[in-house]
């Protein structure tokens, strides 16, 4: 049943993809209602990187990089690969020669639900990956997979052509039917989270800045002076 | 049976936490018997940071960090924050506002059995965090918890007013009344292990140093040459 | 049965270590086979750092350091230590002083299947270490073990005298009797991988470069256009 | 974007689904090319079931079951529940109470990627669970979630009326629509095994029966004595 | 600092004990609030058990059981021995030698936070033991801990004299001074389940058991005919 | 370098062997000095099981069981096949074809660093198997690996001809040359354990049959009672 590869999937808007990397994993992920993080056990290998891209999908067996050689030649300009097993593996099916190729073709970096190896490479190159391990374990060369399926990846759905952020605090995926919506609720969130961090470094507090005092209360919060615990 | 916020706890004695922290966690762990120190798992976003705080106490819910926002009233200059989860969590409870937020208090880091998230912010603002999970998942703000109650955080009992000490060995919980005892055990131990540092880098051994020689041969120790093995 | 230190084993040639050394963990391992790579959970505790060293093997009982301190002596310039713990165990068995006292004998770095701490000094000092735990649990000094008997460490068998190469992809351990000839397949490898990474960099694909197509075709696999999939 | 309640998904044929049981999880899964598998992770809480069942899925916040609740009120005989939280949890989101409920209406099992508890009465009952963790750890019932809808549960993807099998070997799901043809590739394997099982126990080899000496000579498949190898 | 036995602590009320035992893990775990629940990760070394006891403590250094011998003279008819390692270890402290002297005295059961061995002859002997790992891994009789002093056991703080439940679902401990009150809570709890179950195995749903149908209203639940969806 | 089968490795003697089975592991485990025991994560498929047998080795490519078929014919009466992939792997590399065609050449057990399926069958057959994993996930038959090679299994080294034991407990190898050696010290250590078993059935303390109480006082254990200790 294995051995497609789509092309020219729809591709996700630029802008909206620029938009949403500004904006981070972690205010994207909340502005489209807490969902569709990737496992956290997925970590960048250098720290400071921050990106998003359209979705170009690998499914793969495990132990076997050779689609990843294939999805190369789907990938274009502003892409971003997602490589998902088909069963865990731990083995390192990226490193220095696939980045190097991908980077010659504009690919912003890649999330995959196994191991990369040339960590130290890829960090001086600063094509970043994020990735469940670092393994110099080697893959073969001898069964087939897909390019540009829906495949789930580190616990989330992601189809090609979604837009995938990631940074320091994680991946999350965003469909692209939604993105530019998303967009738009990331960028309030923003907003609002500047005037509260401005208020907060002023030395005002969370419980006045949200208002939350008299619904604890209601929820039944005491206070209590540690003298009268004794 | 939660909903409790116990004011002006009993603070420690802050030359003794400053002592402390000069001192770091291996050699504090060391000086009170090998013991309180938190499980491992628990590591800092970034390297280089080394802290020591009284202990401002906080349990909260799975997935829910309303209560982190009551803690930080109750928060002063000094202060270290110690989460803990009533079972598991992986959630991102804490980020750059909250941050903010300490960090307008003189709160000098978290300590946290769960997850953190704006990594890359907290980073920038040198706001030390150790925690079990880098993660991005969203919290609700739902349920009540308690803040300067005693919490079981990461394998150890921590106790509003014990100190804190964190770096990047891991974190150790010292009680406040042992506080100045554990000081000057790990200033002896500082002292001692100067002298023995001294004697290592001009090329002596252990076995010497430490005078193991004897007891090694008691308790069987045996050396034979490679080539006898064969 | 333990308690016995084999003194003198035989030592990989320094100049094949030096050449394993250059060329790294990933292309070591893949160039003896795709074998005795030790498990990934082995990290190093900072990045950046690349070397090899002969063997000097240490089998310690959990939670007890004493036969570290017993290895050191059986240490020369060029060596690496390698500590396999009986059973798993996440103590710190090694910190600041050990590694100063290593590093006046020469060694070049320490592999262990079990905790290290003193982890800012060690990057201070630039004394590599890989470990499967960060932890500032201390140990005792209370059982015996054995120097220079071959250990299973993370997965892999190694002998006193083979050599260990280690960087931040992991660690891999090359018998000394092959050391050589792995080093020349090594080399070759990097030979062509600097081809191939010339023409990666000029936009030619994996796909041409390793000349897969025709053997991809012969498999099944097929293109489709995302159009004809609605 | 939660709270979605879908009435009256697609159901899946009935004596497929009782076909994919008789076959067994291992059966069903190669005979879908091997995929689908879930995270092995999800065990049954006890040995000897042997279940498929038309899913209904459930999509829960972490430590939250209210929407199971909902859920039963959308099953039929036949049905097998999916619950997915958003973000892993190991509450424990089902006991013997909800189980009775489904009992009640025919529902066949529960396929859970979170905690499940009274093991001891749901295996009275027989109603059989499989579930990533056992734990007692209760929920609560604050947010919202959905009911039929796509859901990513341990790994695949699984929609509102595709087929899930699952025994003491795991859980595997069946696209509904591919339910049918999936039964005849699993009863065709079925076969096979059955003559190859009778020529196993007769003593003859995989070897012979799969005819595979030619292709390991090949590949290069050498046989040596050990007397040789000293 | 270590190496104290506490002799003579507080028990526990055997009539509220037995009380708990009846009620089970779960029903009591949410009868205190859903607090005190230990780490889901201790299992029963075999199903079916479910055992009440005061809890006699002991606190063991890593790998070492001598303590739990020193221990076993601390206990009484209606006892359960809780064992915390102070830090991390598989080991196998206890197997059949230690149960038979343990059930000589009358104790109900072990929970252990490492790990435990003869559990083919334990289970012949129907000695409960839930722990963290089964292994076959020895200890040695070299290191002091403590018996009777308060103890962090898989992640929740036990005291001597506490209520300790156990059963499939996990354990639970219960603090001796609220253990009545707990009793009375989860008997309420109990009658209610129930009611509850009868309604259920009658047909009923838990929407309309629990009226919980007004206040999924109102946060916003929905239904739709997956007619409509397509 | 793969690619090897040696035939006819020396075999242990099977009145050895057979005397370790009925001495289990954990005896056989601390007879030869609490040495060689495989790691813990190795279950039994079901409880129960108790065998010794001479080791037939395999390593095998992770995902890959083609050199398991390759081995089978390696077997005989009495052997205990022992499978270890090169990295790690979850996949289920056996099942009840090969346990038919196992039994029918007399092998007790199978022992594998991975998966295992079709557990229902091999239990009703008790073809006991010691897994990592159990899972359905299926595995292909592309590459070549080694049968009767020494292999690491579950971080312990296994040479054909040794002698595994495995039981409820877990796995322990024993060394061909010094398995006699070990089923003495092993007897010796039942015998006396048959004493002990009397005296603690008896109500005899582990403080006075193994006159413990001397050494203890002279670490510095002391008795307090909990009255003095408020």
């Amino acid at each position: 049943m294995s051995g497609v590869v789509v092309r020219n999937p729809p591709r996700a808007d630029q802008e909206v993809v620029d938009g949403l990397a500004a904006c981070g994993v972690s205010t994207v992920h909340e502005a489209q209602g807490r969902t569709q993080l990737l496992d956290p056990a997925l970590r960048p290998i250098y720290a400071g990187a921050r990106v998003a891209g359209t979705a170009v999908t690998v499914s793969v067996p495990p132990g076997d990089n050779w689609m990843v050689h294939v999805a190369v030649e789907q990938c274009r300009d502003g892409d971003l690969l997602v490589v998902a097993p088909t069963t865990p593996s731990q083995a390192g099916y990226f490193g220095d020669l696939l980045a190097t190729s991908l980077a010659a073709r504009g690919v912003c970096g890649l999330v995959i639900d196994a191991g990369c190896r040339d960590v130290a490479d890829l960090t001086r190159m600063q094509f970043p990956v994020w990735s469940r391990h670092v393994s110099a374990f080697g893959t073969v060369k001898e069964t087939l997979g897909d390019v540009n399926v829906p495949v789930v990846c580190a616990g989330q759905w992601v189809r090609p052509g979604d837009v995938v952020v990631a940074d320091d605090d994680g991946v999350v995926v965003v469909p692209r039917e939604s993105a530019a919506q998303v967009l738009a609720a990331a960028r309030a969130r923003e907003a609002k989270e500047a005037v509260s961090r401005g208020r907060y470094a002023a030395g005002e507090l969370g419980l006045d800045v949200n208002a939350m005092r008299e619904r604890l209360a209601r929820k039944g919060l005491t206070y209590v002076d540690a003298e009268e615990t004794r």
